[in-house]
């Protein structure tokens, strides 16, 4: 441009993804990777997809491609709401807001209710995607202090509370650290929050995969009032038809469908027509246990390679649920520089440092083992293994 | 919630679309709505989306059900950026960004370049859904003076282009008056923009909908390095794949997609691979002479029952494609109050006022010719002619 673009300031800030960017090297079909969250694309249920389509064009042609309401298609709202409503709950579809991808809920979370400078509850570490998207916004992060059970209730003060906009939480399986709160951590969460009047945004994209079938009950569950509840499709059908939702009571819903008329007028009528489609006669009751039983043994399998191949001074997660593998690894080791060497010998991950709102672990990275087949697993992590040897070793010759 | 939700200052301001609240009421099917801006659903090529889908699922199962790429799917960026160097330009691919309907290009850009107070120039009146997108991020709009010709650019000072942002237009069949900048008006308003060191966003989803098919250059093909460009395929195609795309100079296109990122992560690679098979083989080039055909006919029938039923002392523009008219009705009479008796007898459109940025003219009203079959324009225009009349009666009562 001739013209010099003056940016927000918001966007002076932006950066991009590590994820992203790592996800650009990783695409070389020769690479190892265990970076992207991506579902094993071998869950997809492509002919009921199929048939799901062909249904929607005979049954709804026009409808179905032209505009719709920004809430969303009423049945799949409805199907949300009852799904929600099974474990004794009580959610009204006038409660569900269909949106593209569950990210875009984060978008419009941050937009209806982040000013600059306001105090926003986070874990340590938390998903990068919201950290992203609440950080256009321009919030204050709190870090809330986590342990292998999740946010350690007993630390949260009243202080720490205070003021706060929201609380945000990935309660199952989180992403990055596969950790999942047990019930009364959650129980406790919610008084805490409850006693201090502030918001709690859970977002729940990986509960059902809990590899023994048990789930836990959701916050929304326990505090329907006090909860903004986010879940998608993306991990339980497919992701590359971009359908999320969110939960909340009616008036701040009223406000974030008036954001997302803004923000893309509607998600798209032909996608959530054919995900309704897709879901009927308890489909996903069916289709998720294959999930569970697939991840359940990558898991087990990434776990037994770590055993093998990792040191001793380096400590993970052991998910019961999920997609992610969290590793600290020794202190003043760097992972991004692990990551670099990593990449020479075609094998990816993602460094930690990006997950934290406040004081980057740097030692720290994330593990996904639903991407890559079984058999790749343990050539990857084999690989991994002796270049993190290398690197302590590296470390003590240059401390002794 | 028992919790006191505080919402950020943006959210405060958020008020609901008139279009939409109208449009909830205009879906009882005994309703002749001229508000939404809906394609005719006659035009939608079912067929060809059907054979698309068949195509993307045999040909691409996972890849088109998998995350992709934010930037959009490889193939429709060169389409997109082979289609708009057609005419001489040449627009590079890694310049093009798939967004979620052309709605999600007007969000990704008051994101990126507007900061609370920050000047936009938009035209008089301008299109509500753009003034929905940008009055989130809190600018201070200064409004072009428009004539029959668009902006009238011998009255844009210096003062007024200073320090702008950015310009927002329409030059192509306005929404919501039709109308389209002539060349001589494209050329002055660059020269204009390019002198003041500002960049132009040029919103484009009418421009192949022109009757006689003559087209005229865009203003990114008359100054790619001073436009950030708004394509769609919702009034050529189909609107609810909600595809669309945005095209500026690589620097600016990176922030655009990192802010995307954090919006949806991307388009879903579903409807961006069937609408890429759907426009293969120039579709585009022999689908859209019949929506022509059919929209400068409906408009045609408009303008005739304008004439015969309408007052003399009330105004209209006469468009040479799209799909809107604008009125102006007699000084003093509100287009609101208009609108709830039109609605009482089941005729709708939208009042004026919300699709000015500044000084709301509340006299003024949007007809839409394109969603109502033919057979019900007349009678549709019948009723609100007559109900305009009996309006100005009264008044002159009450005056007298």
């Amino acid at each position: 441009m001739t013209t010099k673009i003056t940016l927000s300031k918001r966007a002076q800030g932006l950066t991009s993804s590590a994820i992203r960017e790592i996800l650009k090297v990783t695409e070389r079909p020769e690479v190892i990777s265990f970076a992207g969250g991506l579902p094993s694309p071998t869950t997809f249920p492509i002919e009921r997809i199929r048939w799901a389509c062909t249904k929607v064009l005979d049954e709804a042609p026009q409808a179905s491609l032209q505009y719709g309401p920004t809430e969303g298609y009423k049945p799949l709202r409805e199907w949300v709401a009852a799904r929600l409503s099974r474990n004794g709950a009580s959610i009204r579809p006038s409660q569900v807001l269909i949106t593209t991808g569950s990210q875009q809920a984060l978008d419009l979370l941050g937009k209806v209710l982040i000013d600059e400078g306001s105090k926003v509850l986070v874990e340590t570490p938390s998903y990068l995607g919201a950290l992203q998207a609440f950080s256009l916004f321009q919030p204050a992060y709190s870090s809330m202090k986590t342990d292998e059970e999740g946010i350690v209730t007993d630390a949260l003060t009243p202080e720490q509370l205070a003021g706060a906009r929201f609380m945000y939480c990935l309660p199952n399986f989180q992403n990055p650290t596969g950790r999942r709160m047990p019930l009364e951590r959650r129980k406790a969460l919610l008084e805490k929050a409850i006693a201090a009047g502030v918001p709690v945004v859970e977002d729940d994209p990986y509960g059902a995969l809990s590899y023994s079938g048990e789930e836990l009950p959701s916050l929304l569950s326990m505090a329907p009032e006090q909860v903004i509840y986010m879940g998608s499709f993306s991990k339980v059908l497919v992701p590359g038809l971009r359908l999320g939702y969110v939960v909340a009571p009616e008036e701040l819903l009223g406000k974030l469908v008036q954001a997302k008329q803004a923000a893309d007028l509607h998600t798209p009528s032909f996608t959530q027509r054919v995900v309704h489609e897709a879901i009927q006669d308890d489909f996903l009751d069916h289709h998720i246990p294959g999930i569970r039983t697939l991840y359940a043994h990558q898991c087990e399998l990434m776990l037994a390679a770590l055993d093998r191949y990792f040191p001793a001074t380096a400590r993970w997660t052991r998910p019961h649920g999920g997609m992610f593998i969290w590793v600290t690894l020794p202190e003043g080791v760097d992972s991004a520089a692990l990551l670099a060497k990593a990449i020479e010998q075609n094998v990816a991950f993602v460094p930690g440092a990006p997950f934290y709102a406040n004081d980057p672990q740097s030692n720290t990275l994330r593990l996904s083992f639903v991407t890559v087949p079984a058999d790749k697993i343990d050539s990857g992590m084999q690989v991994l293994g002796k270049l993190l040897k290398a690197e302590i070793e590296a470390q003590g010759a240059i401390a002794a």
